[in-house]
């Protein structure tokens, strides 16, 4: 197909709305209250541009949401979470999920407080939520985890638990290793699996 | 100690700050965007004393959450949480304090979006917070819960999982049995508990 006018305006869109978002992880996280004008200018585009993406500074706070949801889960896919046993898996698609979210943690703070509905809440963060149901789902068929609650509240639990753990750490309240070690606990607990330390040397 | 024109004004603002939080409460349950006219009207104060008591819909909206914490932490009381096994106190608890909760689905689900700090929330549930931690600390020093992970986590993630099973059944994913059912599970596998059907036979 020969390349047109329209397809060009569509790449240059495509571009420009990245930058945005480039520069608006980067900015919005070290100064959560930095305006729209400083973002347009280290994206190299004009204000008007950044507001013909993002009407409003909760789309483009939403949209910066959508852009690090995508970066855990890509995290979480670069640990294979498909290899080894379901434990293991679950804990390193953990870790990953951590150590790509807390690169944001001020950014993140400013997004948990925008006003979406918990079911929009809910959708925005099935990226994750898909892969920690399929590694939850692989531990109950192989037998490691137990398959006595639902496992859509597993995934839940899981993920509230992973963002208390954040939270404690980030309050203060508990070390990053303190943390990392309660969030492995409870949640090996909550599946019905071995403890932690003999997560390693059970068979698939 | 003889009453005067200025104790009268502050028992007369006491009573009118009551009463509008009591309206509060009613109306934006039943109508989340109900204008701060309604709830004067039905207050029976002008649209100025609500102003006066609160100047943004958010401070009223915050006052409103800590009422409701009042009104959980009081239903907590009233479990007599320091009676018998400690399973089977937190159990009570966690029932109290979510049929207590239910009462307000909609205002619940507006409040959680108001923009407070991480730190401010915290501290704001600390009424609640600190009534679950007595009963794990009692259950840890009976030696019916495990003390191998902080008592502050354990908390955290106390409340974290029954904000969970809320969401769970408020969005329709569980009938509120199974919500119920898999809060219980998971709290006490958390708290190194014996299972639930066992609770009741644990001696202290």
């Amino acid at each position: 197909m020969p390349s047109s006018p329209a397809r060009h305006r569509r790449a240059d869109a495509r571009r420009s709305r990245a930058a945005i978002l480039d520069a608006a992880v980067q900015i919005l996280d070290a100064r959560p209250d930095a305006g729209m004008e400083t973002i347009a200018a280290t994206a190299g585009v004009t204000r008007q541009t950044v507001y013909a993406h993002f009407p409003s500074r909760e789309q483009l706070l939403l949209a910066v949401a959508d852009r690090i949801t995508e970066e855990v889960a890509a995290a979480i896919d670069a640990t294979d979470p498909q290899a080894g046993p379901a434990a293991d898996a679950l804990l390193r698609l953990l870790d990953a999920s951590a150590q790509t979210a807390h690169r944001y943690p001020a950014l993140l703070q400013k997004i948990s407080a925008l006003p979406v509905s918990p079911q929009a809440d809910h959708d925005r963060h099935s990226p994750i939520t898909e892969r920690i149901g399929q590694v939850i789902e692989r531990g109950r068929q192989t037998g490691e985890f137990d398959d006595r609650l639902p496992l859509g509240w597993l995934v839940a639990a899981t993920v509230k638990l992973a963002h208390s753990a954040s939270e404690e750490r980030q309050a203060g309240r508990m070390s990053s290793q303190e943390a990392e070690h309660a969030l492995r606990t409870s949640v090996l607990r909550i599946l019905g699996a071995a403890p932690e330390e003999d997560g390693s040397s059970r068979s698939r």
